[in-house]
């Protein structure tokens, strides 16, 4: 295993230091529970956006903390939900009266304890909805989810929800904006190489050199089929096709197309597969409105992309237009 | 070789296709000579700030091409020097009357081709002033290169030049504050992995799977010795001792410090080592007054890291913070 690391079950407890320092402007990160919270939280009369997952997955869920975007994040240790405590220590934390939404990625271990820490906090009066998000076409149910893995999406969706809740609009409605976006928008991913989670020291599952896994989940979990190294082009094809065809999407629809790095994937290779991806929707009258290419919603160091579609409508343009400071995403401000 | 790519020979110009179609708003890219310039350029009465070098280094240069950075980028082949005639094209096109500044990494290829367009547009009619960084301690000559290497700092000088050009700061001052922040920076890297050239098809160099290079350079070039992998804590401190002790970085200083990641190394990693870095630096009461954690000039699908520091003055502060809105690093606007 070769990682810039100390001891592995110090992993993430240090990132989270490193941000705490980095980021000062912008979030404050409490320990024991772990939790990173907007600088300024809790905004009064503002909803509040939580999110959290396991770690690993850098720059989200932490690097999206902070103006237009996320409240806390409730990192969990590495491809690990994190703990009723946390969601309910960065409810808490973020509530300005106003509530605040849960945006849940759907893997059964998060549903279970995001449930139990909003059913907590209403017991001390926090109003809580929860959104999950689900829009990986990869497979029906997967080695953690029962039902389709919540993935890129949630990232625009934390987006969009952020802008929403800057705004002041109220509870129901920036859960809509969840909900509206997860709807609205379709991924599917793909494996060059496995991850190596730090604490297991050696790679999640086994790839061989000439091989690569179309529909691989951001865990490592297993996709729709295995097969020969293919060409960007033909790559693309297989992961666009899927989502094309399930929402479905049609002529004329301004999309939001997000072109995602799994961590170890350079940025170069996700332009090459940005430019397959523009081809083949323009080829269907699919308007690209909005684009994201980079490294947001990572797998460790697993080299391979993903590829999320959301059609917006001009609300959700708006949304994605309006300011936003976090580490990971930041523009207008 | 595992990479989302098509043919080989047409990754780079299919990259550039692909930053046309999602960066139509702040940039346009020309082919045959290939340059990639800001969308409203020239801008009549600015300096025009013109950088460039081998691909493979994404997002520099053509990442930081719009407002408040670089006025354009001449893209080179993969790891390969670019053509005057790029450069002259580039100059040309970011003319706005008030002259060129040529920022140039310390690579013998670049410094030629450089030299030369520089010649070629004088007898034109531009004024071009050219600056070489060369801010990479590791090692004095190197396999394409007499003296020092130029790397991270060659970022952090587009964003501060770029943000005096912006301010209409005339041409010496504009090439000054590059030259600043060049004799003000210093650098060191290190590869976990070799990166592999598409078109070579297979890795640069080899590094056992126990091993790291210390004081590599941004193509692989030979660093200052290779040694069993350490942590985190201990990688952080071969990298930081010999910058601190080159300039030298005192007590008291405040610094704009800098974890570049390689291209293939995650987020969360660097995150760790800026951790460490933070540490070492508190120790020496160095204070960090800003900082950057992210893969801003990478070696292809490389992972490692490198770091830069930069002493800042209330300049340069000003510099750095001033908005900017490029493709690779945007805020304030």
């Amino acid at each position: 295993m070769k990682k810039l690391i100390n001891r592995p079950e110090d992993v993430v407890t240090e990132a989270l230091e490193a941000m705490a320092l980095a980021h000062a402007d912008l979030l404050r990160v409490s320990y024991d529970p772990n939790i990173i919270v907007r600088a300024d939280a809790p905004v009064r009369g503002k909803v509040g956006l939580v999110s959290g997952g396991g770690s690993g997955h850098e720059p989200m869920h932490g690097g999206f903390v902070g103006l237009g975007m996320l409240d806390a994040a409730c990192p969990g240790a590495v491809f690990t939900s994190p703990t009723p405590d946390q969601i309910l220590a960065a409810t808490k934390a973020v509530d300005g009266g106003a509530g605040v939404v849960h945006l849940v990625k759907n893997y059964t271990g998060d549903i279970l304890n995001f449930e139990m820490a909003a059913d907590l906090a209403r017991e001390e009066g926090i109003q809580v909805e929860a959104v999950v998000t689900n829009d990986d076409v990869a497979v029906k149910d997967s080695t953690w989810t029962a039902g389709r893995r919540g993935v890129g999406v949630t990232v625009l969706a934390e987006k969009m929800a952020g802008a929403a809740a800057e705004q002041r609009r109220p509870l129901a409605a920036v859960a809509d904006i969840c909900r509206k976006v997860n709807a609205n928008g379709r991924s599917m991913g793909m494996a060059l190489t496995s991850c190596t989670v730090p604490q297991a020291g050696k790679p999640t599952f086994d790839l061989p050199e000439d091989e690569m896994e179309i529909g691989v989940g951001i865990h490592g979990e297993p996709g729709r089929s295995r097969m020969k190294l293919k060409t960007a082009a033909q790559i693309t094809e297989l992961l666009v096709q899927p989502i094309l065809e399930d929402l479905p999407f049609r002529a004329g629809d301004g999309v939001l197309a997000f072109v995602n790095g799994l961590g170890g994937t350079p940025l170069i290779e996700l332009y090459v597969v940005y430019r397959e991806l523009a081809r083949i929707l323009a080829g269907r009258q699919i308007r690209i409105a909005r684009s994201l290419v980079g490294s947001y919603i990572t797998s460790l160091d697993m080299a391979g992309c993903s590829i999320t579609l959301v059609k917006l409508d001009d609300d959700l343009l708006g949304l994605w237009d309006a300011p936003v400071k976090t580490p990971g995403l930041r523009w207008g401000i």
